[in-house]
C-alpha cells in the first residue's frame, strides 16, 4: 500500500510539472474521494487548489469532505464566491455542519453567505444541538413517505427525490410529522403488488433516538441492531432527521480512541497524531502527569515513615518496585476489563456483586500462583544463582504481600469504574494511572504491616 | 433502559406463568431480534425453548443469530431435526459459519446434516478460510449482474433473487466470474432510462479485498470509504463473496477491545465479561503478570547494587516510586498514542523521524514543567509544610532525574511500537506494562548515576 501511494504521488507530481491536466483529470476521476484527499495530504499546499479545480463538481465536493480542516480552509480562502457556492451546494447537510464547526468565524460567514436560504436555516438549526449529541451528527435529508402511499407511488417518490438524500434505502413513514413506521427499499422492491399501501408493509416497531441522545449510545445501537440509519425524533416523536451508519462508524472509532486516551492518563483529543502540534500533545499529557506526580507523595510519605524499618532490613527496599508494579498491573487488568465491558453495555451497576465475586476468585488464583513464583524466584534465582542473601523470612513477607496486593488491586480495580459509572462519571478515568496510584499506596502499607509483624525491627 | 428491561422481563414471566401464549407471541413479534435475545439472557434456561417456539420462522432465525452460544447449543440440542432445518434454512451463510465455529463437534454434525447440499458445500468452503481473514467473515450471497443487462432487467433480477441476499443495495457486475464493476440500487432507481445497459452505469473503479486480507484491514476500509459492502475476490480477481458493513462494525469493536486488552497486559479473549469464567480470566491475565514480575528482578538488582548509596542517602529511597511512576506514565502516554495511530493507519514506519522529533520536543516541555513542579513540591510541601528535611541537593537530583526519565520514557515509548509494526509484531504489545518495565530500569540507572555524581557517598 505504502509503495503504491508513493508511486501515485510521483506520477501526479510529474504530470503536474508537465502541465498534462487532461491526463491528471482522467486519473483523478478513477479514484475514491478518500484516496484523493490522501494524495493531497502528500503534496505541497500550493499544488492543491490547481488539482482540486480539475475535479468534476460532485467528486470535488466528496473529496472536500474527506480533507483535513487546514486544507479545507486554505481552499475556501482561495475560492471565488461562485466556486464556494458550487461546493457548498453539493455537500450533505451533516457534512456542511461538520465543516462549519471546524472553520474560523470569518470562513464560516463566507460559507453561510453562499448557502441558499433553506440550507442556511437547516445548518443553523443543526448547529444548535449540543456537541456529541445525536442532533449534532444527524442529517435532515431523508426520504419521507405517508402511510397511505402505495408501493408504486413510494418508488416513484424515491426516484424523484432520492438524489439529494444521504441514504434512500430506509424510508421513514410519518403522519402529521410523527414517525409511525419505516420501510426499506428491499421491502418495496420485493413487494409482490405495486398497489399495496405502505401502512400494510411498514415496520411499526421503530427504534429511534432523541436529538439529545449521546452519540456513543447511538453508535452502540448501530452495532447492536445492524441498522443502515436510525431516525432522530423530538420529545413528541416528531421526525427530525436520521443518523447514517457511516457517521456511527466514525463515532465508534472516535469513542474507542477517547477511551484509550483517558485510560492512559491523557485528555482526549480530536486531532490525528500527524496534525497535533507539540503544544497540543503537551496540553493533552501534562495535567495527569502532574496530578500523578503529586499524588505519588503519598507513597513517598509512607516510605519515609518506615525509613527506620527499611534501614533495619535493607533487603526490603529492593522489592518495592516489584510489589508496586505487580499491584498496578493486576489492578489495571481488572479496571480496563470492566471499563471496556461498561462502554460496550455488557455490564450494568446491578452486576456489581457478580463482578466483585468473580474478581476476588480470579485474584486468589493469580495471587497464589504469583506468590509461589515470587518465593521461588527469590530463593532459587536471586539467592542461589546470583548469590544475594535475602533472608527466607523476607522472602515470605514479600510473597505474602504479593498475594494480598493482587487481591486488593483487583477488588479496587473492579469497584472504582463501576462506582464511577453509577455516579455519572466516565469510568475510563478509573484506569491504570489512577488505580496504580491507589494500589501503590495500599501495597506499601500492606508490605510494611506484614514486615513489622514477621521481621525483627 | 435498565428499568424497562426489568418491566419487560416481569411481564413476559407473568404471561408465561399464566400460559397466555397468544399474547406472548404478540409481544415478541413487535420486538427486535437483538432485544428478544437480550430478554432470553435474563430468563431461566428451561423457559427459552418454549418462548423460542412462539416466534415466527424468520424472526426465530434472526433471534437465534443474536443469542449467546450456550443458549444456541441448548436450543439445538432440544430441537427436532425438522425444527433445526427450519432455523438453518433461514440463516445467512456467514451467520451459519459463525454458529458452526462456536458449536462442539456433535452439534456441528447435526447442523450440517440438516443443511441442504448446496449450503453445506458453501459452509464447508467458508470454514476453510483462516480465522480473522476476510474469507472467514464474508458471505457468498450477493446480487450478481452482467454488464450487458439493462437497468430494467437488473431491477427485475433483484426483485426475483433478492430475498435471500444479505444486502441488495450494492450489486456486483461480473464477466466470466471476474469482477468488472459495481452498481448501487440507488443508481438503478435513479437511472433515467430503463434500457441503459449496466456497463454504462456501473462504477468500474472497484475497491476489493482478497479472501486472505486481515479482517482488521477490511474494517478500516469500511470506516474510510463508507461502503455498505466490500467485494472479496481471489488472486485472479474472480468474485467470491462480500463482507457487509454490520460485520465490519463487529470487527471494529472486537479489534478495539483486543487492542485495549493487549495494551493492559492481557491475552485477548472473545468472551464477554459475563460469559468468561474465573478460569478464563485467570488464563488471560496470569502470563503477563508472571513475565512482568520476573522482569522486575532487574529493578530489584539495580536497587540492590546501589544499596550502600541508598544507605548513605536515605532520602533517595522515598522518591523511587514517584520517579518510576512518572516514567511509566509518560512512556505509556506516548506508546498508547502511537499504537492507536498505527492501528487506525494514521502513521506508517516512514513517519518515525517525525514521530521521534515530536515526542522529544513534547518530552522536553513535559520534563521541564514536571521537574520544576517536583522541586517545588519537595521544598515547599515536604520540607516546609510536612517538616521533612530532604537536602536541597537531593531535591536537585530527583528533579533532574525526573526530566531525563520523561525524555527517555517518551523516546522509548514511541520507538518500540513503530519498531514492532515494522517487524510484523502487534504494536499493542509495546504498551504500558512492557514500556514500564523498561523505563523503570532505565530511570533507576539515571537516578543513581546522577546521585553518585552530585551527592557525597
Amino acid at each position: 500500500m505504502e509503495n503504491q501511494a508513493l508511486i501515485l504521488k510521483k506520477m501526479i507530481m510529474s504530470l503536474l510539472e508537465e502541465k498534462k491536466y487532461p491526463s491528471l483529470r482522467d486519473i483523478l476521476v478513477t479514484m475514491n474521494p478518500s484516496d484523493i484527499a490522501g494524495v493531497f495530504l502528500e503534496l505541497e499546499q500550493e499544488r492543491i487548489p490547481l488539482l482540486f479545480r480539475l475535479l468534476p463538481k460532485e467528486l470535488a465536493a466528496e473529496t472536500f469532505v474527506e480533507m483535513e480542516p487546514e486544507h479545507q480552509q486554505m481552499l475556501i480562502q482561495g475560492f471565488s464566491d461562485k466556486e464556494l457556492k458550487e461546493v457548498v451546494d453539493e455537500l450533505y447537510l451533516d457534512d456542511a455542519v461538520d465543516l462549519i464547526e471546524e472553520m474560523p468565524a470569518n470562513v464560516v460567514r463566507r460559507i453561510l453567505a453562499q448557502a441558499d436560504p433553506d440550507t442556511r436555516k437547516s445548518i443553523n438549526e443543526l448547529l444548535r444541538y449540543p456537541e456529541n449529541s445525536a442532533g449534532s451528527i444527524m442529517t435532515t435529508e431523508y426520504v419521507g413517505l405517508r402511510p397511505q402511499m402505495t408501493v408504486g407511488e413510494s418508488i416513484l417518490r424515491i426516484r424523484r427525490t432520492g438524489l439529494d438524500k444521504e441514504t434512500i434505502y430506509t424510508c421513514y413513514v410519518t403522519q402529521n410529522r410523527t414517525l409511525v413506521g419505516l420501510v426499506s427499499v428491499k421491502d418495496l422492491l420485493l413487494a409482490e403488488d405495486d398497489d399495496t399501501p405502505i401502512e400494510d408493509l411498514m415496520e411499526t416497531n421503530v427504534i429511534s433516538v432523541s436529538t439529545l441522545t449521546d452519540q456513543e449510545e447511538v453508535a452502540r445501537m448501530f452495532a447492536k441492531y445492524n441498522f443502515l440509519a436510525i431516525p432522530v425524533v423530538d420529545t413528541d416523536n416528531r421526525m427530525i432527521g436520521i443518523v447514517t451508519f457511516d457517521d456511527a462508524m466514525d463515532v465508534m472509532e472516535e469513542e474507542a480512541t477517547e477511551d484509550i486516551e483517558i485510560m492512559s492518563g491523557m485528555s482526549p483529543s480530536e486531532k490525528t497524531y500527524s496534525r497535533a502540534r507539540v503544544w497540543d500533545l503537551f496540553k493533552q499529557r501534562i495535567p495527569w502527569l502532574l496530578i500523578m506526580m503529586v499524588s505519588a507523595s503519598f507513597t513517598s510519605m509512607i516510605i519515609t515513615s518506615f525509613e527506620s524499618a527499611l534501614a533495619a532490613q535493607a533487603a526490603l527496599t529492593a522489592f518495592i518496585p516489584m510489589l508496586m508494579g505487580t499491584g498496578g498491573n493486576s489492578g489495571s487488568q481488572s479496571s480496563v476489563t470492566i471499563i471496556r465491558a461498561l462502554s460496550l453495555d455488557e455490564l450494568e451497576f446491578r452486576d456489581l456483586p457478580m463482578v466483585i465475586w468473580k474478581e476476588i476468585r480470579t485474584a486468589v488464583c493469580c495471587g497464589i500462583v504469583l506468590s509461589i513464583a515470587c518465593f521461588l524466584k527469590i530463593i532459587l534465582l536471586e539467592n542461589l544463582a546470583f548469590g544475594n542473601d535475602v533472608p527466607v523470612l523476607v522472602a515470605v513477607v514479600v510473597s505474602v504481600t504479593m498475594a494480598l496486593t493482587v487481591l486488593v488491586a483487583k477488588t479496587v480495580g473492579c469497584i472504582l469504574p463501576m462506582g464511577a459509572k453509577k455516579l455519572g462519571l466516565d469510568p475510563a478515568v478509573m484506569a491504570s494511572p489512577f488505580i496504580s496510584t491507589i494500589v501503590d499506596a495500599l501495597s506499601l502499607l500492606v508490605y510494611f504491616a506484614i514486615a513489622s509483624m514477621l521481621l525483627p525491627m
